[in-house]
């Protein structure tokens, strides 16, 4: 099959979603600062989603990279990370236009952990076909354990929602430092 | 010509359709799970169409992998099965909003019968025009009694809308399962 | 330049065009078939424009295929056209909504002028610049009549709608059907 | 790395934006020229952000053309200026539905320039690891000092629009003329 196919479909998929979520950022009526300043939580949440789906946007990019065949496990593991990925704008809007309260936190966390399993399913499926050197399964190994840290994270993300949505707030940005800052890494052993 | 503008484009589509969907998924005012749990059926409906989208998708795939040369007619059978397809997200609305009410889940039936005669057009469009071995052919022959049962089941949902939305959601959620599981039979005789 | 990366582009937007308008086709509230049926107009409108796009689609299909290199004329020259592609959604949305009166006709035989008159400045540039054999040109000279013949029917559409809009409706029609009916003569010359 | 790729993805986001601001222009619900007339500041705006976008697109095209490898950095400058881009149809819709009020004039200035320092630092990162001779060097330098005129307007466009937003209109559009003109020049030292 074509692999090509695989990765336009997914980053067409993955570019809307992330465009889509700014048309929930409201165009306020009046033209003063103030109208503005309302949508600061709506903002916040947008930057944060779009971290989280330019994360798996590379992440995604890397793992493509690693596949020498498409078959319909990957295919629908695929299709499973776009359709959790998809209900991330809603929840981003929720959480925003509810000023980051405990339950809309609660879903937020829920949005990210969903496409966590589906990433690690997906991932899991990849090493078992993939057929490239050690080095590289040896990245992407590690990978798998940021995975379980991040899915570790997201749960305690949604319990604390209900305890201090701050606490929530610490765990979804650490987890988004985790992934963008040791990148690094695994382009070296790919060099 | 150029199959792989063809297909871009189709995926372009398709990907904002699936996409696109998502945004009926309107973001309630209020911060409590009851605000949320209103809006379950306008999920169950999305997850439904996101599926069979997600089949029409990994299908055209398939198909067109085995056209070799495309023509005006190839070109506006796959416009009219995108046209088709185009309408999905509101019958997917129209249902959901509407909790499954008689007339909704009959128009869902129809929109979801007519992208399968486009399908079946295309397909045999496709059948008669390819070069392929004839192991292919066979594939593709056994989609087309596939395709043939799926019409029947849309009629038939169609139809039991009118008596019982209880019985078309079978049919509905009938033909995905069949779409999804025995894939992996095609793949097998790709390889 | 890199071709792939225009027509890319292009693909992309006029996907999104002509999946964008079926947002216009709100979801009634009611679950009753007469609910549906006020949107009747608007269905058909925004089959007439997923026509009109899928012609320009495939026609720019074929155009691309001329070009040899990509200059800044014929990267704005697309622009241009897209821009007023893109202002298609919205006229379609008027005169759907407003059921064919007569300002709505006017302005929607308008907005197919408008890239009927970029496209023409696209393929005279296109023309001037490729480096294929006569016969390609000598199909493109064709088309360039057509283009003409297109550029007058508007032109009476747009002036009939003060009069009786069904007659630029006519016109309309019969425009769409002259692109998509001899497409096959183009084909035959390529091959 | 597969430089294709992020092509393709920024293309995306890039096609989606541009669509997506045409989504602001409402279809008015009277069938008047009146109705649509108000709309006249709103078309400007997106006319003006049409091009803006146009800009950015053929611009990224020539310098993506001068990357030889896809590192982490081009990736999240990448997103940067996406980020900042996916903003544009916000700022333009409020200025539009304000008519050029003083603030919303200040806001679509300052979302011009965020992008234009996106835009900056990523093309600093490509200049220090592209490999190409150094004619390409040479075009790009002289890209990099319209984009510090172009920073510069941008800033006086912020501060003028608290004094007169004809001004600040005067400055935005001229930056769009200065990178769609001379654009001629750097395509020769291409060939």
């Amino acid at each position: 099959m074509n692999k090509n196919r695989l990765e336009t479909f997914c980053d067409g998929v993955i570019a809307i979603i992330i465009t889509i979520m700014v048309l929930e950022m409201k165009v306020p009526h009046g033209a003063e600062w103030s109208d503005l300043s309302t949508l600061l939580p709506i903002f916040l949440s947008y930057l944060m989603s779009f971290i989280y789906l330019g994360i798996y946007w590379g992440n995604h990019h890397h793992l493509m990279y690693a596949i020498t065949r498409v078959t319909s496990g990957i295919i629908w593991s695929n299709l499973n990370l776009l359709f959790w990925l998809s209900l991330i704008p809603f929840s981003t809007a929720w959480m925003g236009e509810n000023h980051f309260a405990t339950n809309t936190v609660a879903l937020y966390s829920i949005s990210l952990l969903m496409p966590a399993i589906a990433w690690y399913i997906l991932q899991s499926l990849v090493l078992k076909h993939h057929l490239h050197p050690d080095e590289f399964e040896f990245a992407h190994r590690r990978q798998n354990r940021k995975g379980k840290i991040s899915l570790l994270c997201y749960i305690l993300s949604i319990v604390f929602a209900f305890i201090s949505p701050v606490i929530s707030g610490v765990f979804i940005v650490g987890v988004a430092l985790m992934w963008i800052i040791p990148d690094k890494n695994i382009e070296k052993e790919f060099k």
